[in-house]
C-alpha cells in the first residue's frame, strides 16, 4: 500500500488495547486497502510490559513506551486510542490529545458518559474526530448506525440488554431455576463477572451505556445523574417463575423513551413479553432494540464485551477516522446533541408493574389491598393468589399502565396495612414496542 | 439552517420514492442540523402524477416533473435518488446521473446486484458517492455497518433472512401447521406477497440481496449467476413438523461463506437449530447474521421492506452523502471489492441434509438405502421410520456434514432403487455458526 502511513498510538495495553492491536495487525492488508493508505501502530504506552498479552505477535520493543505523554505528543501519530479505562487519568490524556489535534478512539463508557460534552468541545475546537462505538454493546454496531443509517428517523425508544454479566445471571436463573447468589458465583467462575460485581449487578455499567445511547438516539445530552437505576440483586427464582407463567421474561433493561419532547432514562429489571425479540437474548449476549419513526423496530445483537469484540469496534472507529484523514474530512460528524430535552422525574414515568405480596391468610385481605389500588387508581390486569403456607398467603399482582407515583403511594399504604406481611417483589413491566 | 441548500432529485414516486420524500420532509429540521446545511428536495420525476400517494403534504406542482432527464441535468441537484425499480431504464438514468457528477442513492437490488461494477466505475470516475443501504434488509442497517463498523474483521459468514414474504409464509406454516398454498394466499391477502409471487418464493429476490451482501462482506464481487438458488415451493407442513421434532426451524436463508479464499453463495430452504437467533425471527421480519473474526456473532433485525423502512435507509444514505458534500469528501468510501475470490461450485459445498423418503414397507429396504449412503460416504446423524400407511413407509434421515456431490450421487442411486417410491423432501441443514 503506497502513501504516507496513518499512525496510531495506543494508551493502555490491557484486554481492550491488546484486542485492538491484534485486530489491527491481523487484518492489516485489508484495512490498508479500505483506507487507501497504510494504517500502522507507532507507539503503545503502558506502565506494565512484563505481563504477557494474548496477541499473536507482541509489539516490538521500539513500540513499547511507559509514558502516555510520549504517545500524545508524537507528531507522527494522528489517532490516539484510549484503552486504560476509568475517568482518571484517561480524561486528561484524551483532552491533551484532542487539544494537540489528535483524533481519538475510546470504548470508555464512564468517561464518555460523564465527560462527553467536554471531550466533544475539545474535538470540535480542533476539527478532530472523537469516536466510541465500543462503549455501548462491545462489538455490536449501534452508535454509528444511529448517527448515520437511522439519522432520518425520529427515535422514540431505545431498550437495551447492555450488560452481559447481568443477562448471563438472569438467563441462568430463568433456565435453571437457580437463585441469584448461585448464578452470580457461576458468572464469576466463568469470568463473566468481576470479583467485585457491584458495577454490573447494581446497574452502574448499564447507566453509563444508557447515558451515551440515549444522548445519541434523542439528540439531547442525558446525564448519568438523571438516570434512574435499580440493579438485579432483589430478583428471585420465584419471581422469574411467576413472570414466565404470566408470559414474561425478566431482563435488566436500559430504557430510553422520547415522548412529547421529554425523555425517560432508566435502568431496572423489567418484565418483557416472551415473544419480544429482547426476551430471547440469553447468556452473556447483548442486544439493543430501537424504535424509529420511519424504520419501525430494529434490533442489534451480539457480544457486548470482551477483548476482540470491543477491539472490532475500536478498529471500525480507527478505519472511519483514517478514511476521514485521507479525504480531509475529520470532524465530519460532530456531537449531535442539538436539543435540550428534560428527563422526566421517575415519579412521572408510566409502566406496568408486577408485584408479589405476602399477606395474612384470612378473609378480606385481598379486598383490602385491592381497595388501596382502587384509591390510587391503579388498574389491575391479573391477580394470582397461591401458596397458603401456615397463616400467610402469596398474592401476585400485574397492573395495567400505572404512573410510578401512584404505585409508590400504593406501596406505602400497603406497608401500613397490618395484614400485609411483606412486599416481596415489585418489578416494572413493559408491554409496548 | 444557514448555508446553501443541498438539493435532491427523486426518480420515481411510488412506494419507496414517496416513503423517502415523507421521511425527508417530516424530519427536515433534524436532518438539516445533522448535515449542517439545508437538505431539500427540488424535483421529482414520475410519469403518473394523478394517483394519490401516502404523504402528509403532496409535493408542490413546481417539484413535479414527468421527465427524468430534467432531474438528472438540473445543475442545482447534487443527489439523485432512484426509486423506479427494475434494471431499465434505472440503469441508464443512474449512469447518466453519475457521469454528470451527481451522487446516487438507490434501493434497487436487482440493478446493484447485476450492474454494481459499472455503476461503481462511473461513481469513481466522477468522485461521486453511490449508496444503496435500502437494497438489503430494507431499513435494517447492514451494508454501512459492514463497510465501517465491522471493517476491521475478516467476515467468514453471512446468513440472512432477507425476504419477508417467504419468512411470513414459512413462519405461518410452522406456527399453524398450514400448507404452502394456503400460507401464500394469506400472504397475498395481507399484502406481503405480490399477485405474481415468483420473484419472492423462488428465491430470486434473495439472490439479488445475497449478491450485494456477500460482495461487501467478502470484498469480492459475487455475481447473480454464481449464486445457487432454490425456492420454498417444495416445503410442506409435514417437513416443518419433522424438522421441529428434530430440533430445527425451516427458513429460506441467503448464505455466504468464505473459506480458504473461496466463497460459497447460495439461497435455499435451510434447517436451523431452534436456538439459533435466526430461527426465532418470525413473520415478515428480516434479520442478517454475520460472523466476523474479531466481533464473533452479530445479528441485525428489523423490517426488511415497506415504504417507510426503505425510506429510512434511503434518507440515511442521503444524510451520509450530504455530510460528504459539506465536508468535501464525496467518494470517501468507494467500491470495496478488492479481491477476486472464486465461488465454489455447489457440488463442493458441505452442509448437513434432511431427507424424507417414501419406501416400500418390507424388510431390508432401510438397509438398502443405508447401504447407498455408506457407499457414498454419507454419515447419518439420525434415522426415523414412521407412518406405515398401506404398503409404504416414511423414513426421515438427518445426515452429518456431507459434500453436495455425494448427496446428489446418493439421491440418484436411491431413485434407481425400486423400493424407494419417492424422495419427498431434501433440505439442507446448517448447524454451525
Amino acid at each position: 500500500m503506497a502513501g504516507e502511513p496513518i499512525y496510531i498510538g495506543i494508551l493502555g495495553f490491557g484486554v481492550v488495547g491488546s484486542g485492538t492491536y491484534e485486530t489491527l495487525v491481523s487484518n492489516q492488508e485489508s484495512i490498508d486497502r479500505k483506507v487507501g493508505r497504510p494504517v500502522r501502530v507507532k507507539k503503545i504506552a503502558d506502565l506494565d510490559w512484563s505481563t504477557p498479552r494474548r496477541v499473536s505477535v507482541p509489539p516490538p520493543p521500539e513500540m513499547q513506551s511507559t509514558d502516555a505523554a510520549e504517545v500524545i505528543s508524537d507528531p507522527d501519530i494522528s489517532i490516539v486510542v484510549e484503552s486504560i479505562g476509568g475517568v482518571n487519568p484517561s480524561r486528561e490524556f484524551l483532552l491533551a490529545a484532542l487539544r494537540a489535534g489528535k483524533n481519538v478512539v475510546t470504548s470508555n463508557k464512564e468517561l464518555v458518559a460523564r465527560h462527553g460534552e467536554e471531550l466533544f468541545d475539545a474535538a470540535a475546537a480542533g476539527g478532530c474526530d472523537l469516536m466510541f462505538e465500543g462503549a455501548v454493546g462491545g462489538g455490536i454496531p449501534i452508535l454509528r448506525p444511529l448517527k448515520s443509517c437511522l439519522a432520518g428517523n425520529r427515535i422514540t425508544r431505545v431498550m437495551g440488554i447492555v450488560n452481559g454479566t447481568t443477562n448471563f445471571i438472569l438467563s441462568r436463573m430463568a433456565e435453571m431455576g437457580a437463585d441469584f447468589a448461585d448464578s452470580l458465583a457461576e458468572a464469576q467462575r466463568l469470568g463473566y463477572a468481576e470479583p467485585d460485581p457491584t458495577n454490573d449487578i447494581e446497574g452502574h455499567d448499564a447507566v453509563f451505556k444508557l447515558a451515551i445511547l440515549s444522548s445519541i438516539a434523542f439528540e439531547s445530552r442525558v446525564s448519568v445523574e438523571s438516570i434512574y437505576r435499580e440493579g438485579i440483586t432483589g430478583i428471585t427464582a420465584r419471581d422469574m417463575q411467576y413472570a414466565r407463567e404470566l408470559g414474561f421474561a425478566v431482563k435488566l433493561l436500559a430504557i430510553g423513551v422520547e415522548n412529547d419532547g421529554a425523555l425517560e432514562a432508566r435502568v431496572h429489571p423489567t418484565l418483557l413479553p416472551l415473544d419480544h425479540p429482547l426476551a430471547k437474548v440469553s447468556g452473556p449476549f447483548n442486544a439493543i432494540f430501537v424504535h424509529g419513526s420511519s424504520v419501525g423496530e430494529v434490533m442489534f445483537y451480539g457480544q457486548g464485551a470482551g477483548a476482540m469484540p470491543t477491539g472490532s469496534a475500536m478498529v471500525g472507529d480507527i478505519i472511519d477516522i483514517a478514511r476521514n484523514i485521507r479525504s480531509g474530512s475529520t470532524g465530519r460528524i460532530a456531537c449531535t446533541c442539538f436539543e435540550d430535552r428534560p428527563v422526566r422525574p421517575m415519579d412521572e414515568v408510566v409502566t406496568r408493574f408486577y408485584l408479589r405480596t405476602r399477606v395474612v391468610d384470612r378473609p378480606g385481605v385481598l379486598a383490602a389491598v385491592a381497595r388501596i389500588f382502587a384509591e390510587e387508581q391503579v388498574s389491575l390486569a391479573s391477580v394470582l393468589q397461591t401458596d397458603a403456607s401456615g397463616d400467610s398467603a402469596e398474592i401476585v399482582w400485574l397492573t395495567h399502565k400505572t404512573r410510578e407515583r401512584q404505585m409508590q403511594a400504593s406501596l406505602r399504604k400497603m406497608r401500613d396495612l397490618p395484614e400485609v406481611r411483606e412486599i416481596a417483589a415489585c418489578i416494572r413491566a413493559e408491554t409496548d414496542a
